[in-house]
Parts: structure tokens; sequence; C-alpha cells
């Protein structure tokens, strides 16, 4: 396994005519480096055949080159929900072409979590983490800030966060849900819940309550784990009451069609009888019948901005905020005016 | 960001009066370190605080500590595809009960996926990789090998190959499935098959082809690239033509699923005028109405297998070639006998 002896660092400074800390500037993009110094020692670089030998890299600068994700739901869940799989999509299209590695855990909560964020900073194994589904007093916060790794949150954390973050206006969505179907004459409407323990669930858990307090309607609130067995114990619980909701509004998509499901399985129609809105526009909820009226949020693009974000923090830039467009409502089929509302609907007006 | 100095491998060897190689074989928990000396050498490490750095453990043995996944299919496929997700969490369930991290990347083949794994191995990033979706004629297999990683394929490759290979039968999934729609009386069927190019799709249409012709079926195939739109567009072909077919075999669920919803979507009611079935038995067909009759392997069994298969040869170990179990046909509401076909079902007693 022999390797003829490589150009180091120190060899290109030399024929660059410059400090090996410009170098190492140079040669990983970090701004401040004058374009006629940096293509001269692009060229020093290359003439002395010197690769950037990731290895070297993180032994010379103390980097890894290398990001986190650690997946804290449980692998039935992450199995079920499309968000993850698109979400790394979306980081490896920043990341791959920034020669970054994507090292991925799965640890849920309770087991082994705060070991594995240990884990990859005590071995140098990432320079940075992403940190998604963001908890009421995350301890991930002040642990990541402690292990010295860089990081960028998903949403904004309850408490206070040196990290950048990246988020979406989730409650806008779920607002527009409300409206929309209000607006079809729904008076009577019901949410399926994430988890309140995750922040951006409760989120829009509270959009879905102002939005129903304002616009005058009946509301329920069902909490689930957000796993499509969940949300369809929770739509037979909701369908089952003496007086059930004419619609649903569901906090994910996976959850939206497993109700859908549970309702056709009654003998119900969707739309008719219930209308169904989820969250996440998913390809399935655009294939099924009736297809899913969704919220739309790009999860791919959400990820690549991320990717970048935690990237300037790991280059030593200031902690930023991004705050995404605001999401969309998509209206396909599965949303109607309910059954002998005519008149209910015409009385909203005057709310 | 200053560390106390830290015991190394050669403290621990003078401590416990052996050498080095000694101690790195029994903290790598190797085999041929007899109990007695492991246990002099793992007092000896406790005593002077020694820790196992992955990055020292890695410098001074050769080892990553990591493996990797290069997914090679588009990421709207990704995202759509619960295979992954479930597979994932498979290879977390051995990977982190080991304290091995995962490396992950998704390159679509012909986007630098060669490169993909170039840079895995280049920076010894990683000690081996999971070969998914094997090709006919994969230049994965001889550029893995060429590149001194260790492997493990998921399926038995088309050509000769030194890796490890775990593998499941789907061919004996779609048997079942093509014998119980024959069993149920349908004499015309069609199969939604995943790309030529990919082994196990290649695979999962041949036994629909042998099975379908022993039987004396009438059949049609189209191919698809494993994506729910696909799935949905080659239905619409399907039902579209002058005699369509009363059941569709679908090689996975997604697009069993958004055939489904196509097929709704016509006027037509599944199963009585169309039976459908699936493959992968996932959460979401177990919800949706009809539920999804499905040809069920176990993928996170499958993930952590591969896992530990891999683990092996890492570690040395010879090549095994494991077989799971066969997998099992799952029978919901998405299967009937087709209209008007007593006769025909009788008939085929005859064949």
């Amino acid at each position: 396994m022999g390797h003829a002896q490589r150009a180091t660092i120190a060899d290109v400074a030399r024929r660059a005519g410059v400090s090996k800390g410009l170098v190492s500037f140079a040669l990983n993009n970090r701004s401040g480096v004058a374009p006629e110094t940096r293509t001269r020692i692009l060229a020093a670089a290359s003439e002395l055949g010197w690769s950037p030998s990731v290895r070297g890299r993180s032994l010379s600068v103390g980097r890894a080159f290398a990001c986190g994700l650690v997946i804290g739901r449980s692998p039935d869940v992450i199995a079920a929900d499309p968000f993850f799989p698109a979400f790394i999509a979306g980081l490896e299209d920043a990341f791959s072409v920034s020669g970054q590695a994507l090292v991925l855990a799965v640890a849920t909560p309770g087991r082994h979590e705060a070991e594995t964020y240990r884990g990859l900073a005590a071995d140098r194994r990432v320079d940075g983490v992403i940190l998604t589904d963001l908890r009421v007093d995350d301890p991930r916060i002040s642990l990541v800030a402690e292990l010295g790794l860089s990081a960028v949150t998903l949403g904004v954390p309850g408490g206070p966060s040196p990290f950048s973050s990246v988020c979406s206006d989730d409650g806008v969505g779920i607002r527009l849900a409300v409206e929309h179907l209000a607006g079809l004459g729904h008076r009577d409407i019901a949410h399926v819940a994430g988890p309140a323990e995750l922040l951006h669930a409760a989120r829009r858990r509270t959009a879905f309550d102002v939005a129903a307090a304002e616009l005058g309607l009946r509301s329920t609130v069902v909490e689930t784990d957000f796993s499509a067995a969940d949300g369809a114990r929770a739509t037979a619980t909701l369908l089952g009451a003496a007086e059930p909701p004419t619609a649903i509004v569901y906090s994910n998509d996976s959850m939206a069609l497993a109700g859908m499901g549970v309702a056709q399985q009654r003998g119900l129609s969707v739309p008719r009888d219930l209308s169904i809105t989820g969250f996440d526009d998913t390809e399935m909820g655009r294939h099924v019948h009736p297809s899913l009226t969704s919220v739309a949020t790009d999860v791919r693009g959400w990820g690549a901005i991320a990717a970048r974000t935690l990237l300037v923090a790991v280059a030593g830039g200031a902690a930023e905020h991004i705050t995404l467009p605001d999401p969309r409502l998509v209206i396909r089929a599965s949303t109607c005016p309910p059954l002998d509302t005519a008149t209910s609907a015409a009385s909203l007006e005057g709310d």
C-alpha cells in the first residue's frame, strides 16, 4: 500500500512564495485571498501534483470535511416519512459539490443520542451538525455548543442558540389550510398533530388553534407520533365521535393518506363526506385518488440551504438566520364544501 | 482547544506487558487474543484512562471505523421509495452498537459516482461499502475491489465478485403474487417493472414472465424507473389498452399505490375491476383503502445483516453468502377474483 511521497502544503507554500496559512485558505476556498494570489497558489499546487487528501487536510487544518445528521426519530417513523429522504437529497446537492461527506446516524432520543453527538465531536468525525426536529428545551443546543461543533438548526430554537438557523414558517401553511376549509364552508374541523415536544409540530398546532379561533370554527386536536399508524388511529377516534368533524388538517402527508384510508374503509367518500389536507406535498399525495390537498414546502431546497449555511459556519462565518419563502397550499381533489352547509358557509362571512 | 496528553496504545502495551499489535487486536475486539490477556489489556487501558479515539485508532491501525452507502438513484426516486429509510435504519441497528459511523452519499449514476467511491477510499473515510441496486455488468464491483475497500453486495452480482453478499430471492415473492392472482381466476395480468439495468428489477421481471408462462396467462410488462410518477404513467398505458389486464403486479408499493390512484381516478373499483399487488409491504400500503396485497421482505433486518456481514469482511473474515428467508405474500383487500370469470377460474385448474 506504499504511496509515492506526496507534495505537502509546505511545498506548495514555498513554490508560491506565500505562507502555509494562506495556502490552506486558498485551497479551502476561504475568502480573504486575493484572486491573483489564489491563482498562483493553485498553479503551484497543480505543478507539484498536490492533491486534496482530505485526511491530510483534516490533520493540517483540524477539519474533518464532513458534516453530521443525527436523526432522532424511531426508525419506523423515518421509514414512513418522506421528509428525510428528500431532505438528505438536498443536503447532498450542496455537500457533494464541495467534497463534504455526510455522516448519518439514527439515534432515537434516549438511546445514546447524546453519546452519538459526543462521539462525532470527540473523534472529530464531523465539523458540524444539522439539528432537525427541534424540541422544547432542546438539550442538543448546549451539548453541541459545548462540544465545539458548528451547527445549523432547522427552525428557530425555543431558547437562546449560538447557531445559524434556516426556518420555514409552517404556521402560514396550516393557516392557509384552515382558511381554505373555512372558505368552503366547514365549521367543524380537526387537526391531527405531531408530537407536542417537537417545536415544529407544536407551532403547526398553535397556528391551527389560532386560525380556527379567529374564524369561529369548532375544533379538536389529536396528538400523534407522526407515523401513518398513529394518523390512522387518530382518524378513527375523530370519526367515531358523536359529532365528527367535516374536515381534518393533518400535520404530514403520511398521516393524511392513512386517514383517507380509514375514512374510505368506513364507507365515507373523500371529500364529499370528509375533506382532508396534508403537509409536505409528497409525490404519493399527488397520485392517490382523490389527490391530496397539501401544504407545499421545498424540502429538498431546504436541505441544500441548510448544508450551505452550515459550511459557512464551519468556515468561521457569523451566525445567519434564513427564512425560506412561505409555504403554499396546493389545492387538489381531497377538499370540497361539506354536505348541507351552504347556509353555514354564507353565515361565515358575517364573522 | 488543548487536550491533556492522552494515553497511547504504546502506553497500554507497556503497562500490560504485551505488543502494541496485541493491544490493537484486543481493543478492536478481533479474535485471537486469549481471554486472560484481553482482560489484562483492558484493565491497563482503563487504568491509564485510554479512550478509544477513533481518529487515533484509525491512524494506528489504518481503519476509519466508518462504512459507506452510496445511493445511486435520482433524489426524486429516493424521496418516494420507503426502501432506503428502512434499510438505513437497519444498518444503524448494527453500526450504532459497534461504534461505526455511516457515511452516506447520493450520486446518481453518471454524476460523479465513481469519483464518490474513489474519494471515500483515497481519504480512507470508510473501511467498506454496501453496494445496493446491483446493475447488469456493474462497474462498481471491480472499482471497489481495485480501491481496496471491503464490500458487501445486496444480491448476487451478475459477474464474478470477491465480496460477501446478502440476498433475498425476490423472484419467489413475485411468483407468489402471480400464483395468487391466477388462483383467483385472473388470466390477463400485467407487470409494472423497475429499470431493466437493475438486477433485482430484472429478476423480478423474469420471475413474472416465467410464472405467467407456466400458468398459461396472457401477460404484459411495462418498464419504469421505480418512481410513483412512472408507476402512474405505466398504469394509464395498461388501462388504456384495447384489452386491459384484470390484475397488475407492481415491482414496488409506491408504484402500486400510484397505480391504484390512476385506476380509481378512471372510475374503476379496486379490486372489483382491477386487482393490484405491491412489493415491500410498506406501512402506507397497510393503511390505504383498499389495503394493499404486497410481497413482504424484512428490509430493516436486511440492513442489519448487511451491516454485520460488512463488519466481518472489514475485520478480515472470508466472504460469506447469506440468503434471507424467502419473501411472503401478505394478502389484503386489493386483490379479488376478476368480474365474470368464474368459468375461466375453473378452467385454470385444467392447466
